[in-house]
């Protein structure tokens, strides 16, 4: 098996999937648009889970489960929703097979469902129609509720991780007394977001406002974070929603505030997917493959031994030493010991060995072979810059944390030194159009009007990613009308 | 809202139901045949999982994610599993809904598929298609995958958490070279499930064989965990399978042994549901509502102040110092702090907060008082039994975890009890009817005959939970047929 990887500058798309079914992070499902998450994928997508689901909880947030499937009268409850969401859905509309007079299966007819049901491409209508039943006082509120789960919309055109009919994710919905309440659990999430996004995954992002075209169809305001990927194009990574009352209206659902009056519960929902694989694929990763970040890698550290029969005892005997003394240290002081691995397999060479380590990102590879067991030393390599250390080997436990630190660290920093480098401030069109057939993030004034938006989008692919809402846009142009800007915007290609 | 639980006595199954929804684990789905999982409910799945997961783990395995939806061809190619399991499965025809003249949402016609898709009732077949191109050689093998994933399998009579058209579980399926392997694992998972059951659920079980009648379609042989519930009826609560080579020749899953011979792969599979949250609430529930093993308790300790407007500061202070200085403290050496809540509700009465954690199953609840801060004592009331004691506020958060470990004990030894009560030994058959009609495990000879077996289960509903494959039979005779028993059995009604 060639674990031969396109290079990234021939041809990103093939990079990308080569990257991702080498390393074994997925692999296409028999029926198109559907994928499936490999172990070694599924371990960051675990790692993932856990640096959210432990800020939810610390945030006062509960895990619950509602169906998979939803009656599809639910979904055309909500105007906009319905309106501006996919229809692009699985429909459920029979709920037996019998066998058919081939041998095979067939659908047994008698058992069509009297009303079609969907599987869920988002759950606000399901989880909406629960509250009404559950909220009927101030008592009640806030409700802050998130989901796991497997979400489907369908794809003809797939990419692994970013596109795929079937994807697993988390929905928080929340519902408050006020609006203000609301609002702050968004940018609360929002925050969240930018954090795990950052301090976990390297990656840098922008957090900022949706504009009306881009935003959740049923959503008062959109918050999302962007970043940027190695090919110059933007992906949203995540996004907080306030819906104001929309569902509430939608689905009657009141509750009596202190002063005994009816109102609307406020509410948002929030949400990121196993995308994210995809998007530390796509910011980190170089031609010999994945470059993960230690947070997230589900091997932090791999020991390859290198030796002749005559030195294979004394030398697994040293690298065994080696692992088990890296295992009592941690990277965090609140985390678990650091996760290291002995790929003691006899099948492969040492060569193939560091090749398949590379190619699956693990950020600290440790030689070990006769002569440093001799001279009490081992050759620590980083992957992600080109670095080799010769250490005792007494030392190498202790400095193993400092080192994913450190790896930590650069990898955010590269892509941070990418971003900058790749963003330009642009006042002229025929400039824009030529930096947006390269890629990258291009800082504007828009004036605010949809059709703008839509004739950028028209003549260049690009969107608007951001407003930036914190940003005073006087003084500026829209890059398209050169009217006077109302915002000052992000725009990009983007996935 | 009324808390009132109908008394076990007067109707076990309103009872159950009553329990399910009013400590808020459940609550029907708007689609017949779904649940909601509520968030205490989750809690103890995610508990449970935990549980489940890191022994998954350390057992060498791995965790994976397929799709959701399978070709219902894939379904037929095994043909003891497409003869014998479910085929009452949600079946999708159709990928688009379009707006409809009147303003709802209609099916697309044009979007039918050609071939229809069943949401996965179990992913044997999926995996082994994916299994057919990962493996090769040997050196491809063992592969130990798990899987945790939503479950359709359509059920008209819901039974919460019991049985719903959805539910939760984990399907672990493993790939071997050889019989010996696969047959090791089979049980080794069996072990792993006794284990949870008993020791985190305090829940005792019997781990053995099924019958042919009662296995898993496509299997060689299904072993299972049984536990008795409070009405005396069996509960299956985990099954165990070894599929021999049946899906690796269905799926043409073959691979070049050693000697660079082409063998089909030997296969395993084992799940346990959230019908476990089910199985807790009828092990060890009571007419007061759950009563939680602490190992698996959301809440294990819960904190009631009990004050009047002028003690409110000097109690509310003294409960906070217990709060934090139970959270110091761990009931399992390698376990997080223990999992204590103070109930500082304003709007509810100390009385209406006994009854609520009573009904929500906390294992320990702790009164204090101004009375109690004058004298430095906490109240501290057990929910296994009805005791209480006083101890004074420094000795409090230290003997938290032993009486933790005293309630999982006592919850465990209750149930044993209760199930060896519920136990007999049976010769007569007139004798076995009654005692059926009753409820609890019969243990008696059975002559092997699949028509035995089925004459037993017409005439008494009982049907045979285990072969108990380690005791020997000779002496024994059928207990229905008077002929020499061939096994010793175990027979119960069961959910």
């Amino acid at each position: 098996m060639s674990k031969g990887v396109t290079p990234r500058s021939e041809d990103y798309a093939r990079w990308y999937t080569d990257v991702v079914q080498k390393a074994e992070l997925a692999d296409y499902g028999p029926v198109k648009g559907t994928m499936v998450i490999r172990p070694y994928g599924y371990a960051i997508w675990e790692l993932l889970q856990e640096a959210f689901d432990s800020r939810f909880k610390a945030t006062g947030h509960v895990n619950a489960y509602f169906p998979l499937l939803i009656p599809k009268s639910f979904l055309a409850r909500e105007a906009e929703h319905v309106e501006g969401f996919a229809k692009e859905c699985a429909v459920v509309t029979h709920y037996r097979l019998r066998a058919s007079s081939e041998g095979g299966l067939e659908v047994d007819p008698e058992s069509k469902l009297e009303e079609e049901l969907v599987v869920r491409p988002t759950s606000e209508t399901i989880i909406w129609a629960m509250y009404k039943r559950w909220i009927n006082s101030y008592r009640d509120l806030p409700i802050l509720i998130n989901q796991w789960a497997n979400i489907v919309r369908w794809e003809m055109r797939t990419r692994l991780f970013l596109r795929t009919s079937e994807f697993l994710w988390q929905e928080g919905h929340t519902a408050h007394a006020t609006e203000e309440e609301a609002r702050e659990e968004t940018l609360r999430i929002l925050d969240l977001y930018q954090e795990v996004a950052e301090h976990e995954m390297a990656l840098p992002v922008i957090a900022s406002l949706k504009t009306e075209a881009e935003k959740f169809p049923g959503a008062v305001e959109t918050w999302s974070i962007e970043a940027l990927m190695g090919d110059g194009r933007a992906l949203q990574a995540g996004t907080s929603h306030f819906l104001g009352q929309n569902f509430a209206r939608a689905f009657d659902v009141t509750f009596r505030n202190e002063a005994n009056e009816e109102e609307y519960v406020w509410a948002t929902s929030w949400g990121v997917s196993t995308r994210l694989v995809g998007a530390i694929v796509m910011a980190h990763g170089d031609d010999k493959g994945l470059r993960l970040p230690p947070r997230i890698a589900p091997i932090q550290v791999v020991i390859v031994p290198i030796y002749t029969d005559e030195s294979k005892t004394t030398v697994l005997e040293a690298a065994r030493n080696l692992l088990t003394g890296i295992e009592q240290f941690r990277m965090d002081p609140s985390g678990t010991g650091v996760r290291v691995k002995l790929d003691d397999r006899e099948t492969v060479t040492p060569g193939y060995k560091f090749n398949d380590w590379e190619l699956k990102g693990v950020p600290l590879r440790i030689e070990i072979g006769p002569r440093d067991v001799a001279a009490g030393k081992a050759v620590v390599v980083r992957r992600d810059v080109d670095r080799k250390q010769t250490l005792t080997l007494e030392t190498v436990p202790a400095v193993v944390p400092n080192l994913l630190e450190e790896i930590q660290a650069s990898l955010f920093q590269q892509a941070d030194e990418f971003r900058t480098l790749n963003t330009r401030q642009l006042e002229d069109w025929e400039e824009f159009k030529e930096f947006m057939a390269k890629g990258g993030f291009a800082v504007c004034g828009w004036d605010g009007d949809p059709g703008t938006e839509a004739a950028i989008k028209e003549q260049t692919k690009a969107t608007i990613r951001s407003i930036l809402h914190n940003e005073d846009p006087s003084g500026l142009t829209c890059i398209y009308t050169g009217k006077p800007a109302r915002y000052k915007v992000v725009l990009a290609r983007a996935y």
